[in-house]
């Protein structure tokens, strides 16, 4: 069989700020692949379904010299995220032909060749019948993995503490807003855009507001003191949560979105009032942690998402042409609902 | 029996920088009391043997729309701190002529009646004939029990791990020490001079330095990564912690005195970082989390004390008139060893 076009989504350069399209990313359509021969080096052949667009990539994005959790993109190479892809060939007896498989190194491009080294972090979906595909990068993956996993470490959630989730929209924030729901707390829940308040308002968000037209502090001062903070934003959000606070608060830190694209979150001011308020500080990365509570997460969440008892919401994009748009989007929160980019269908 | 003189230690007015005697504090011989006749009105009589100098005492020097933990002092009224008392008189079942009493509430002055409000938060000195009363203050007292409560507390040691302590000389800094390599851990510690260095290296600091003289980030860089770190300082110093601490470390917050006088500490600009490096924050204050470990505290430590396993040092000042010098010295870090003033022998 003739070689195929391989069509990939390259890395370009390191975005000073926002990651343009065209200009960090850029579509390219000129390799190919041949599917039947490409050899494999003991690794397998993927065929890229589903592409997860989650804020952590633009970490991904930076110079070299600047030490991260998680290794920075190559210039020139294809970007790699959480996904699903079918497996086409294989050469590990850990992967077979057909199966679905996720990890954090499914390839922005059409097919790829994986080489052994990814086998740790692989997983062969488990699809239930009633769950699209592409709800094992949302709801039912990583971002809902990093809600269920963060909370059930650190929030020792108490009936009647409040509870404030920022970007409360989004995959992770949802799913807090509804596990704090559960455990009987009283959720305050904040997001960008007036749809993004009524949706959280729909899964039981006792007090939603739009940060962008409504002042966080006021609502703070009113609604709290907060107990249990669940940050994605980090900078003035967070240091106004820590005046906030409740003796004894549990402050669980997921992300820093403020500082994506600004060369940082804002520097905290009111760190020294952890002392005297007894505050918990908590950092989270979902891989350090899933693993103690991976059973407990595949027996709950995936029936209730299916059964509707957990609500979740996903924009679909078709085609791996726009998923430098949805970075962007992403990162400028303009998009509703988990972004999921789909570049091919089977 | 006729009044006799009570000299007092008065809060004069709040400071702008550092607590000046003659001008924070005044020291005044003006009052008198009835030993014998002074109402009581459901309290006590309680004569002031020894009074704790530690650096908190500068928190309540503050404006009273100014929120903590602790209330502030009230101008024209004398100081109160944790110290030890005589009791001459009571009217109350729970507190005994001659009985020797610790808590919070031990005036500066040279009698007072203490009200029945001080009741739950009064303990009787159980004193080992192997110990100093002034010891209940210091090693045996609040500041030991500081640092017992939080290590067992929120420290989660290992063997080898690396565990920084700031004011590592004090009666708090220098029982962590002790603690930490009881635990196998490899300590790194510092205080503000040559002599305090000797102190740590004594007790058994591997590595112990005067930040005055020792770029504090690069020890960290060379003796890091940090997985357990001890904070009296907060500011630029836990700043450079949180970038050399390792994944996963324990940064026991329990004090910020870079801050106290200067209008508050330096900014911090790094606790994005505690999201990929799962750092876990703790403020502490003693009252809260001492009863969870008091009893294995009084079975351990005293004996220890006694014995000369765990060491400590005290430096004991005679007179209250001398006391406010001895408040700011505290704060300037001058002093070598916990701060005590003896207010009476008897």
């Amino acid at each position: 069989m003739a070689p195929v076009q391989n069509a990939r989504l390259i890395y370009k350069s390191v975005p000073e700020g926002y990651p343009i399209p065209g200009q960090t990313t850029v579509y390219d359509t000129n390799d190919s692949i041949d599917l039947e021969n490409a050899p494999l080096n003991g690794g397998f052949l993927a065929k890229t379904l589903i592409l997860s667009i989650d804020p952590f990539l633009r970490g991904k994005m930076r110079k070299p010299e600047k030490k991260s959790y998680s290794a920075e993109f190559k210039i020139g190479e294809p970007l790699y995220s959480y996904g699903v892809a079918r497996v086409l060939r294989s050469a590990t007896p850990e992967v077979k032909v057909g199966q679905y498989i996720t990890g954090n190194f499914i390839s922005f491009s059409e097919y790829a060749i994986c080489p052994p080294t990814v086998l740790p972090s692989l997983t062969v979906v488990d699809k239930r019948p009633d769950l699209e595909l592409r709800t094992y990068v949302g709801a039912a993956g990583m971002p809902g993995q990093t809600a269920y996993s963060g909370w059930k470490e650190h929030a020792d959630p108490k009936p009647n503490d409040v509870v404030f989730v920022t970007t409360g929209a989004g995959p992770v924030g949802s799913l807090v807003i509804q596990l704090a729901k559960q455990a009987g707390c009283k959720v305050i829940a904040s997001a960008g855009s007036e749809d993004k308040v009524a949706f959280m308002k729909s899964i039981g968000a006792d007090v939603a507001f739009n940060y962008k037209t409504t002042d966080t502090r006021e609502v703070l001062q009113k609604e709290g003191p907060i107990d249990i903070y669940w940050d994605h934003v980090g900078g003035e959000i967070l240091d106004a949560v820590i005046e906030f606070s409740a003796e004894n608060a549990r402050l669980i830190l997921c992300g820093s979105i403020s500082g994506y694209n600004t060369g940082g979150a804002a520097p905290i001011k009111n760190l020294s009032m952890a002392v005297g308020k007894c505050l918990h500080l908590h950092g989270i990365l979902v891989f350090r942690i899933f693993h103690k509570h991976a059973k407990a997460f595949w027996e709950e969440i995936p029936p209730k998402l299916a059964s509707g008892e957990i609500k979740f919401r996903e924009e679909v994009t078709k085609g791996l042409d726009k998923a430098g748009d949805v970075i962007l989007a992403v990162q400028k929160g303009t998009n509703t609902g988990k972004a999921i980019v789909v570049v091919a269908e089977e």
